[in-house]
């Protein structure tokens, strides 16, 4: 029997291939293939399935989470993974949990801060899971503010100990993921007291649980935080607190890498670059970058796929209704977060050069460009996080009512995925960042010194200051080279215009703090034209297969046109572009979109996404979604028993008027 | 002992009488008083407690529901309520239940399409809920376009009854609430088949379960259509799916109001115009307008007593940090949703009166204003209930960490709220349909046929067309008339412009569909000039109180203002404004933001939420929000126990490296 695919008339119409095109979605051949395995071999074992977990009460998911990655972790030694291989079927298990932070923050932690002493003792256990660490750093009175942190590391000469401390609530360890109820030891970051001194903030390893019984030790006071957004998603996780009551460790538990205290309790720096942490805040935000394209791509598809499916009015003569896809309203808001989803994997791809780039310079002390790779990191790790968040909801609403069912697989993965709006750096603190970096730029413009990297054009300023934008037709918005200097050119003029805001305040501190607004927008401009810019490099590259190119190109410009109608204030405001040149714009995104339509199911296919990974019976790959649905509403605990548990003590009652005999 | 509470301070800095503000809130005293009275009425009731409810799994919950269901019926009748105070009292209870459609949809629909005769058999058995109604409109695969659902009500002359049938599987009523498993009735709407032709759907009355025992009567499938957004939310709520095979009801069970079916089987029409249904959805529109304000509201209450106790950054010499409401990026986050709280109050409040001079016209059958009404409900609908749901989140965030946690509240509130933007018109639909509105209006400006009420400024459009904004200073966008005029002018020349677009196409119809995307920001220009004009409107009125009107004379120019600068390309686009002026507006804005400030905490007292009807530790009215916290944190499911459940079977195992006896 011909599998049943409802989509199979939409697949035909593209004029692409989609088997080259995954190949670029995943960035190689290699990658193709690594994910594409680790996706089907997650889908096809029964213990990872995920269809019920919203369903779950907080125990049984917080339960379901420990046996999945018990059987993860069996697995990758079973199958003798690579740890690529490894990491990728940690990635399609796709359910938060303490390992992801036991490998992606409390190892990483030890290697970077660890000395080579202390990397021989700890990695070793770290790495076989005979402890299992996580990363207690921000409080319930500090996040962003990490130099605020209350806790205490008190060091006692007499005993050559520190004493671990929480002096108040609000010093209380708050968020750390696994802590909870899982992690037998955490790199605690805490102010460093010896010499009678605050040394300010550093990390120390800390036992917390015995491991015999796994109870808290002797000083600790450890437990959930409770409960998160939605339901699934985060609750899989055991986020906790932590209090201590004078714990101490021994000396040789600091990490000693940047700085050591003595046997005689004296405070020494090390002659390690302090800089080094920069490189790993870009290792970790390439990664966030990247899993917003992973992300978006997959309310994306679900939308786009369901979009297909779902008709609504239009019948003519009693025919069938239109595809909901085929409605330009549709249109306009769904495809400018395709071509979002592409554009942020090629910028998080570009994120892997910039950092084995910044690696290779800051092993030889180059820390020229440190402050622009920051600034890009920054504000990338922004910009993508919060686009890709609204992005989900939107796909959500783009889907009609059936997009509220859990089923729908979108109310898990906004909840699931709306954290990196605030961790690893809060995106409105990020993008302020980038806008001291901005200023900063300018600023030194006047003495000559020429800026690097992705800020290079501000080098050009004069130029972008007064250049007038070439379009009279709406097909000249195709040109790269015209695009290109528009974002500038308002990017540029954006941060001129804070920059002589600033100059007008008494300090620029007082200025700062006044115009945060406008320069949380000008970050935004900026932040917007890298992305644009390294969608146009990427088509620069020789990209094979069938009509993918073209492909990629349309979606460059929707993306970059679509951002320019959204924006359209800052362009025709600052004069980059008239108000008819912004019409024209918006005239050619109408065209892009035309274009965009016929292969929009495969443009979604090339993502290369599993039902299971989707986990939504709106976006499934075959398109029967009603049929799917009906059979999903009866798993509905409700539907256990035909009349309700209740009826009896609230219903009964209510109906047959009889109050008295009720247990109201 | 002198009550805790951290905002005494901010509460001694405002400039304003709050008492009375409460008074302009609620709409007149006697509203206020009933508000309060059932406000603390709930929140003093052991059985109303909410605080526990996203613990709960989803049979918990339901039944959780029906036990606040029983018991607040239970209270109505034990304190003698009136029809308003009973209405209030629901709202307090503040969970989605079967009695909000038994009372709110399934009454109406009897009320509003039934005879007499029908209302006379029907409706006493509802009001002492004898029987419990819902409303079954919706289908799988049928929500906006309501001409297109699929059920049938084929009429049996030799039996007198109707058949209703489901005959595909897309036809299977899906999404009403109350279905699932509390309702014995439903107002069913099903194509009517008599005399060999369809009629289009009609309204019938059907019994789906035994008033007995509570089984589906036969020929019915009826069940839960299982979990939705969020956890507590609105899966306290049955929303239901069914299915009809073949179910006969007698023939007066169809609602004859408007159009009978014989003894015969011929169909007639009566003679009541049909137009009243607008009268009925102008009604429900304005409620959910009225209650896009409380929920805005109730969000923003939240974030701004939060931002005033969160602290971060800022510390000189070791002193406090900065509260974050004191940031100028968090106060042009927030304040413009605390203004769009009051706008979207004074706006629903408006439209009370709109509904009540329609429906006068409508008893004398004057249409005339009807087309206009209709646009101003659905468009307001729309873009309150959109702008509810995008703040509610936004407050979620300027929340930071904490916000994420469900006992902020703010979770539960953007799951339950979201199905606004849906329900009652898809929002999309909506402004397509105001969109209609405004080109018909413009159209027929040449003949001269002068539009009314919230159109009436389209009248002037030749002057709107070539005004020139008088702006010179930033305080002259303090103006009234300034502001309304540049609001006027950008709605005129949007809709103009889409007009002129259409013209280019062959047929309306195809041009309406190609520029949709334009034709939807056309609408939301004027939207939201009506929400503007209402609020300067409310401000000619005498408002009582000291302080009181110059506060809200500060709200209504952050509310402009800050839409002005969010859609800036709008205004600068069409030459309404100059760039500069824009600047300007911004400039003023801020200096807005300074008076704000102050009064900030002040202003969302006035709403006179009780911490049980926020439901937030974070939004509490003391302010203790850390303490809260933390002892909100060991209520978690996942602390009941030191040790988690899954140890021995999925953590010892791995920490010992001890594979083979794991249940893995």
């Amino acid at each position: 029997m011909e599998p049943l695919d409802y989509h199979a008339e939409e697949r035909s119409k593209a004029s692409f291939d989609v088997e080259e095109m995954k190949i670029v979605w995943a960035g190689s051949r290699h990658a193709f293939e690594i994910s594409d395995r680790a996706a089907r071999l997650v889908a096809s074992d029964p213990v990872f399935r995920k269809d019920n977990r919203t369903m779950l009460s907080r125990k049984e998911l917080f339960k379901d989470t420990l046996r999945k990655t018990a059987h993860a972790v069996k697995r990758t030694i079973e199958l003798n993974l690579s740890e690529e291989e490894t990491h990728t079927l940690w990635f399609y298990v796709d359910q938060p949990a303490y390992a992801n932070l036991h490998w992606g923050m409390f190892i990483p932690a030890i290697e970077g801060q660890g000395t080579e002493e202390q990397k021989q003792k700890w990695l070793p256990m770290a790495h076989n899971m005979q402890i299992i660490g996580c990363y207690a750093q921000t409080e319930l009175g500090h996040g962003s503010n990490v130099q605020g942190l209350e806790t205490t590391a008190t060091f006692d000469p007499q005993t050559d100990e520190f004493v671990i401390h929480s002096p108040t609530l609000t010093s209380s360890k708050w968020w750390p993921g696994g802590l909870g109820k899982v992690s037998t030891h955490a790199v605690v970051y805490a102010r460093l007291r010896t010499d009678g001194q605050d040394y300010g903030v550093h990390g120390f390893i800390v036992q917390l649980r015995s491991l015999d019984d796994h109870s808290p030790l002797p000083g600790i006071t450890v437990g959930d935080i409770g409960m998160k957004f939605g339901s699934g998603a985060y609750n899989s996780m055991d986020n906790g607190l932590l209090r201590f009551d004078h714990v101490r460790i021994p000396r040789n538990q600091m990490l000693m890498r940047l700085s050591q205290v003595t046997r005689e309790g004296k405070y020494v720096q090390s002659d390690v670059p302090r800089q080094l942490v920069y490189g790993t805040m870009v290792y970790v935000r390439q990664i966030i970058v990247s899993e917003a394209s992973c992300a978006l791509s997959r309310a994306v598809c679900i939308a786009t796929r369901y979009s297909a499916v779902r008709r609504q009015f239009g019948s003519e003569n009693g025919g069938p209704e239109t595809q909901v896809i085929n409605y330009k309203t549709q249109q306009s808001r769904l495809f400018p977060l395709l071509a979002s989803a592409y554009a942020f994997r090629f910028v998080g791809e570009w994120m892997k050069w910039l950092y084995t780039d910044v690696s290779k310079r800051l092993q030889v002390n180059d820390f020229s460009t440190l402050p622009e790779v920051h600034a890009c990191a920054a504000g990338l790790k922004s910009i993508t996080t919060s686009a890709t968040a609204d992005a989900i909801e939107e796909c959500r609403k783009l889907c009609g009512g059936h997009g509220y069912l859990s089923c729908s697989g979108l109310p898990e993965l906004f909840a699931v995925y709306i954290p990196n709006c605030t961790y690893e750096g809060d995106n409105i603190v990020m993008l302020l960042q980038v806008a001291r970096f901005l200023m900063k730029t300018i600023s030194r413009l006047v003495s000559g010194k020429m800026p690097v990297g992705t800020a290079a054009y501000l080098g050009r300023v004069e130029h972008l200051m007064q250049c007038h934008c070439e379009v009279q037709r709406a097909e000249d918005w195709l040109k790269h080279s015209i695009i290109l200097e528009a974002f500038e050119a308002r990017s540029a003029r954006m941060s001129v215009a804070c920059a002589e805001s600033l100059s007008r305040f008494s300090t620029p501190e007082e200025g700062f703090g006044e115009i945060s607004a406008d320069l949380v927008e000008a970050a935004v401009a900026h932040c917007q034209l890298i992305i644009v810019s390294k969608f146009i490099e990427k088509l620069q590259q020789d990209i094979p297969g069938k009509g993918v190119k073209t492909q990629l190109e349309n979606l460059c410009n929707v993306y970059a046109l679509s951002l320019l109608h959204k924006h359209l204030g800052d362009f025709v405001s600052t004069g980059c572009i008239t108000p008819k040149q912004g019409a024209l714009a918006n005239e050619q995104l109408r065209s892009l979109y035309s274009q965009v339509r016929p292969n929009a199911i495969a443009l979604v296919d090339a993502f290369n996404h599993t039902d299971h990974y989707l986990g939504s019976v709106l976006g499934c790959y075959d398109g029967n979604v009603y049929q799917k649905l009906y059979e999903e509403a009866w798993k509905s605990p409700l539907n256990d028993t035909v009349v309700p548990d209740g009826y009896d003590e609230y219903i009964r009652p209510l109906l047959k008027q009889n109050f008295r005999t009720a247990r109201l």
